[in-house]
């Protein structure tokens, strides 16, 4: 997708010097525009923790190729031990992530028994291929996606409104998003959309992100506080909810920034179709109970207790609760299923219980 | 209640000079302090509008110390027609309080037929009867909202956990609070508690006053997004849910701050108790449908786009979103009366049912 008319992925390999993968530094967006250089498997562990990276999908390219670049400098000769260590090394990085552990475990099983020399080409090739696999899954999301929105604004004829939590967009990917691809899909065919765009406190990866991706492709949109859609909903001004999902159980709970829940609730209790967009990379096949199985990261307080923007010419950080308060900052958490109108992944849509689900991806069953 | 060990209302007529009332600033709170002088109509009507002063019971009191400020500077001989113009005008300083309304009209109805010094003196009265009335409401709904603490606390024999959302504390009444007041005397009373507070955004009265206040007053609070209670209320972590209304229709409906009604979805879907705290002043007793006839207040989109806090030494706002895109700010919801368990009034609890409503408030049927 473009920013400043430029088309950009998320991260690519640096042309001039392979030894290097390059990323979009999200910590800066919307106020700066910085390439962030990943050299060692410490760079893609930093980036994931901290941030410079978000996103399921993208989080689990980094990882691969964060795998690659360890591989790549590694001397010694039990590269696969030293794989497996680096394995679950990065996946302490971010633990609700499963896109992560399915990255690094299979970068591991890509590169088994081979000698060093095709090990890295093995290596090198699985995070290429995951970077083009997740590009074409968020482009499938969008195309199957896309319906949703062309058959409201068929029964509408005017803007479809449409409100996303935290930022499922071409940023947490490598290129369409997650959520937004069914919007951006509907943008290039003409229909009109507005989209209201949860600002996702504590870290505000809607009013930073989405936000900012929304503009750059030329998206008309509008930044609320996460307390507001459930007022809009009531007044007929939201269509539909498209949100991504960074876990999801194979009985159809969703586990995504904290706050989508809330937003779900007001969905159901409005008639509102609540869709989750998300590869099928982020299904968790063997959880059945998302409320009680899915491991909720509880981040630093300092996200709440203070917050980032722009100060006229450099980005800041304020306090924003007394000095003497304590904070808490539950980062997640877990849609029950009951409240999900539907599932769009890369080979469709599907219900969100176990039985439709698995009618979508039987080799799973 | 106390600031820094000293009792404080959140109002007074200054001892050295009664033609100025004094408020608590709460635009710098918890930052800092500092006391507003209110000398005119006009610095009412700022005090109200530029949320000096904030919560409804407080605004009505403001209002009436207002008219009276008023009355007393007016040179004229059509004083009940200056008054009633005063009146009119302070009214549009926050179109939702029906406080406001309540306390203007009341004031001029104290003075109807009476000559300048009989006004002056019926007018004064009339503010300082509004002020006793309110501390004394305020501390009912704690005596009244108190056994609902108890009783959890007899149950459970540990720590009672509440989540309220924005500031219905005293800092938004005049001592006590509403939504705190219960907490307070459950506190007095050494039951342990422990307060959700949510940040309430935009403005975040809940993460700036609810945790100010409650810290001064050394009850034990923690400070969270407003995505997050959903998480903890499925995880067990909240006990009861005690928020303020600004107000609240004959048949139960409860306007209150902006995301209220996400949390009564979540306190609803997880069968934890919610209670709208609220002094009878704020119930108007001819809407019968709170989501179509409650007018929401649409405030200025810089304070979605940006925010306050405090940078090392000072106050200082900085930018959250991109600078080209926009913000729109809706200050209130509504939460529809079949998702509250009760409201806590001056005169007891009830359901939140027009028949419950007026078995309370007889003389409004």
């Amino acid at each position: 997708m473009k920013i400043n008319g430029q088309p950009f992925h998320t991260i690519w390999v640096k042309k001039e010097d392979p030894s290097v993968v390059q990323v979009i530094d999200q910590r800066v967006l919307p106020f700066d525009f910085q390439i962030f250089d990943v050299r060692t498997r410490e760079d893609a562990f930093f980036a994931i923790r901290s941030m410079v990276v978000r996103g399921a999908p993208l989080i689990g390219v980094t990882a691969a190729y964060g795998m690659y670049l360890s591989l790549l400098q590694y001397k010694g000769h039990k590269q696969l031990l030293y794989a497996k260590e680096t394995a679950e090394y990065l996946k302490t990085s971010r633990p609700t992530a499963v896109n992560l552990a399915f990255a690094v475990d299979g970068f591991v099983k890509a590169i088994e028994g081979k000698n060093q020399k095709e090990a890295l080409a093995a290596g090198l090739e699985f995070a290429d291929k995951l970077k083009r696999t997740e590009i074409d899954f968020s482009s499938r999301i969008g195309d199957f996606g896309f319906p949703l929105i062309r058959d409201i604004y068929a029964h509408k004829k005017s803007t479809v409104h449409i409100l996303t939590h935290c930022n499922a967009g071409w940023l947490a990917c490598v290129d369409w998003g997650t959520a937004t691809a069914p919007i951006y899909k509907a943008h290039r065919t003409g229909i009109p959309v507005h989209v209201w765009v949860d600002e996702t406190r504590p870290r505000n990866q809607g009013a930073r992100l989405t936000a900012f991706e929304l503009g750059e492709e030329g998206i008309p949109h509008t930044v609320i506080t996460d307390n507001t859609g459930g007022h809009l909903m009531q007044h007929g001004r939201v269509d539909l909810v498209l949100v991504g999902s960074d876990r999801t159980t194979v009985t159809g709970d969703v586990a995504n920034k904290t706050g989508t829940y809330l937003k779900a609730l007001a969905a159901h209790d409005n008639h509102i179709p609540f869709y989750a967009a998300l590869p099928s990379s982020s299904i968790d096949w063997h959880m059945e109970d998302g409320v009680k199985e899915i491991p909720v990261e509880e981040r630093d307080p300092r996200e709440v207790s203070h917050i980032e923007g722009w100060d006229q010419s450099r980005i800041v950080e304020i306090r924003l609760i007394p000095a003497k308060s304590k904070a808490a900052n539950y980062a997640f958490d877990v849609t029950p299923a009951r409240f999900v109108t539907g599932l769009i992944t890369e080979r469709g849509l599907c219900k969100a219980n176990k039985n439709s689900i698995l009618t979508l991806f039987p080799e799973n069953k």
